[in-house]
């Protein structure tokens, strides 16, 4: 790894042909340089960490970074004014409050429409979680309904008009689970399944990036890095819970590490409160607790039926526990100066979601 | 230790021959009984765990509860409502929030001086925190002012008129610091110190108690057990963080366990960002967080002149910052329905405070 | 997944025939059976938890064993005398010490060659260690020399005879590793990476799977399970280290895991003292604990100029550290009452090997 | 404290006005400068870290070594070649492995006698363990018998000549334990009760200091220096296991802490598999891994009927497989080329114990 390198960040509107003088003027010093494009956002990386200043004709970067280690695109100082990442029709990092909801897993049309309903557009929800492709500890237990749970979230999506995230787990599915999802989901025990990383990074399409619940906050930003350096900034950090001693939360929410990653990084970040606690009473002060820490959006379990849940029910929050929190965060995010997010100008295609909703 | 056993919780006014009467029929069932005095509310703890009725005219319980293990006395069940601790003129667990604040050790009586006007009655502290005994790693670092230090703060609180809570490390100073001190800290290294446990719990002074960083929430609620069964209710228990792989920050604050905490006990829940985080950009985030999650109570390390602190300097918040945070706190309780508690009625005994102030 | 299961364990010799009846049977009683081939060991799984007997023409089961949650097929119950794993000509589990050498990361022929000496045959090595796929926290990092890789450890194992173990850390991969690898090597961060676990199982080929720094004891076990229920009984076990709070060393090698794996599970365990503790004072402690403890295999760092390591050479041995080491775990084997496994028949399809050794 | 220091490390023989002389050259160069006896061992701090030269008629120091942090008269720099505790007849740190068994608390007469005949010299063991004060987590469990276990542990080391090594909870108990025991045990959740350290440090008694379970090596170091700094350098640094997110076993024990501890300080090392397991079948492979790994002691749980124990007896050895245990480490140390160490000479004044054994 390059022991240090020099970012020079420009506006979007920099031109090829003067990105180009900028990297010939860097070459002639010697030192190895390279045009990324963070999103929209063009970054000449180069090895010469010696500041240089062009000639008055051609644009002037809007900032010069000094970077080391593993964490150089996905610093603060590159995007001061913090990405906004944009799912459908929902922006995540805008300040508004972003709720993401949904069940662990889909299971059956029957269960989709029971928890649409609650998570129609107009509730205040964002998007749509479901998971089609479950990782799970054990072989012997449900692994999702692969391609045909994919379906139902399309389906789901009809309905309620909202973008759909779900887990992508194999990098042979990514071009795929592209085509269908608004958003990727990187699961927690995948975080530094680093070939899994590239292939979406490729795709330029959103990732909420779990946390693995055995790594640092700054083996996140690296992870996270690895999304950026393949030229898409559209990347979600999401807090879900990290392995201690105490077990009297299935993992330990590091609320400190929300604040963190918000300081150290320009990505918006996601808060986890029904996998980090694992228990239903705990997602609402959890959750009010992650959007004061600065948390841009929230991912919370839903379920019609949490006992008959297929995976992870236990954490689940019924429709009546959830609109009440949805009451709750309303309130809280006007003390904080802040409002939650809503999706105005859905596309519904399917007519029957106003009777749903 | 008794596999289980029933509580019979009492009302303040039932009188000592009534108690003895129910005493005296849960003697004649056999089981082992006796009588708590929970600050001001009588608990009758049996082995017999059959609910019994008493005639007519003995007091008829608030509540009834079954228990097992550790944690009996600190159960929410045993006193719903919640407990308030009172810290000289403070209310700690009324429902307002709570600021206690200060430096981490008293150094001076110029820096208490410096600090002192940072946190006097009417900016919204209601307490001040102050370290004359300080449990240091190493036998080579500052250990304190010792009784010094006291002396300090003891004029500090008579220049505000704000209550003092200092730590005690060792059982043969506990009747002296009772003499002076407002409350007792019992530090995170001292929170399975059980000796020194059961010492202030007969002292029947206010104790904060923190969770020591290897300990789990249900070893928490153990440790106050031993405070309350020495029939001292007054306890606040503290969440500081706890040690865990991930060392960005200098602990992870538990944020769950302070919602659990205040879930499986009725005893008010304080949280220490400044210990927890070890990083003064983050303590402003954490604390608004942990108000959020349903703390009582703040205790935040405010030093005029950080970089000079002979302890624990790097995470204190100079007071601009602490200022700022205050003001963040007030807008943050409105959201979430609740009020920042005040210290009205100080008895002031030093005429230079208003100076000061 | 289902509550509880039976296992049927077979001798290899029960003929096709034989097992058909003995589902038909089990069919018959209503519950639903398959047969898994766990290696050469025929083992019928069935929702019936009551045991039947069949009729005395049938092969009796050697083992009858009740089952639920995640681990099955890899209970010690299932095959009590141990499972031997084979790689190339060596054999690990058959109550000897394996010891698998080489560098942690693949860089040059110059640097193979360099190493080849130390850890060719004779010397009590049985196996060579080498990456070619090297997963890195940050995408800056030295990533392996990929397929060129693969080539050079096909020239080491020609030059020595020793077969060679190397990690694979995607399932598009695994097909063409299988061709040249003689063992598969996952890693901690791929080991619930249940896809390529899948795609290992269905190879048949030897696997190493190193036990995730987040997961525990019983998430190894079921990892393992997946690749057992794809009928591949070829699992070594490998104990690489936990994340604790404990920084001194890189991670805290956890020695009670090699003991509790070893009665849980029919399995051979290794233990990878380089990457569990990063410093190599400590891995000549620590192997010769693994062994104590009843480990059947240790993997070693080895690098002839650790200073000069692209990956990880801080923790490498040099060639007389490593020799050290190899006599004291002969003179601790002799203790225990086991051998050290050498390689004698090996296939050195390379006359130079001679000079080299 | 003091940024750094330089040690000067003296022969037992230099005499108290040579050793002034060295003050006095050392107090004309300005720094400050203090004398410790280090055991027999006289050490000079000095906050100057030039080293000096003295004249020829005063004694050479045999070390000169510069330190920092809170990590000092531990540092094996200052006694290259370790310091041997002397328990009773017993001496732990001279390269042969040191035993010492017994309950986890005395719990009555008969209990002590059974477990007599297991542990009595002869049988390899050195040292007799038992708790008289325990600390336990709940106000409501079992406390040990305090003053009259005492007793009865007296009486038990008159039955069989052996050592006898007890916890010290409280600073106001130190004196009188020192009257009846041989050798205090600091138990992991007072690692860190400062004061009970520099007390214990006070008698020159010989301490067995428990890791704490929260702590780190460098703690655990931190707290040894205290004692030393008191002027007692008979100390054990006891190994027992430390909290982490795996629960499969009761504690993680840090199998690479006993490496460290051996390589960075000059204490010896004792290890506690029966706490740090809490599992009784993994006492003995986790014996052999610690000695192994090159602990100097063990610290093992014997109880006669392990299941009526009144505190931990789930982890206790039966005396038949602590017979096993001791004939399975006579091997393993021939094998590491060290020795069991035995009580020769041990004052059995009681001829009972004949019987007994």
């Amino acid at each position: 790894m390059p022991s240090s390198e020099m970012l020079y960040v420009f506006q979007p509107s920099a031109q090829p042909a003067e990105l180009d003088e900028w990297l010939a003027l860097l070459a002639a010093r010697g030192g190895g340089s390279s045009l990324i494009r963070l999103g929209p956002t063009p970054v000449i990386a180069t090895t010469d960490t010696v500041e240089i200043t062009a000639p008055a004709r051609l644009p002037r970067p809007v900032a010069t970074v000094r970077v080391t280690g593993g964490v150089r695109l996905t610093r603060r100082e590159v995007r001061p004014e913090g990405t906004v990442v944009s799912i459908g029709p929902a922006r995540i990092g805008d300040g508004r409050l972003a709720v993401f909801a949904g069940p662990c897993a889909v299971e059956s049309r029957e269960q989709m429409d029971a928890v649409v309903s609650t998570v129609a557009a107009g509730n205040g929800v964002v998007g749509l979680r479901g998971g089609a492709f479950k990782p799970r500890t054990s072989p012997y237990a449900f692994h999702g309904l692969k391609w045909s749970g994919l379906d139902l979230l399309q389906e789901a999506r009809e309905k309620t008009g909202l973008p759909i995230l779900t887990e992508v787990v194999d990098t042979r599915h990514v071009e795929r689970v592209a085509e269908i999802a608004d958003a990727f989901q990187i699961g927690a025990r995948n975080m530094q399944n680093f070939e899994l990383l590239r292939e979406v990074g490729e795709t330029g399409r959103p990732v909420v990036l779990k946390r693995g619940f055995g790594c640092t906050v700054d083996e996140t930003l690296s992870a996270a890095e690895y999304i950026l350096a393949a030229g898409n900034d559209q990347v979600i950090l999401c807090e879900r819970g990290i392995r201690t001693f105490e077990h009297a939360t299935r993992f330990t929410l590091d609320i400190s590490a929300v604040a963190l990653l918000k300081q150290r990084s320009h990505l918006p970040v996601m808060v986890d409160p029904s996998h980090s606690t694992g228990l239903p009473n705990l997602v609402a002060p959890v959750s009010l607790a992650a959007v004061a820490a600065g948390a841009d959006a929230l991912l919370i379990d839903v379920h019609a039926q949490p006992e008959q849940a297929l995976c992870d029910g236990a954490q689940a929050l019924r429709p009546s526990g959830f609109h009440e929190l949805m009451g709750r965060l309303e309130m809280l995010v006007l003390g904080l100066g802040r409002d939650v997010s809503v999706v105005m100008d859905v596309d519904v295609r399917d007519a029957t979601v106003a009777g749903i909703a």
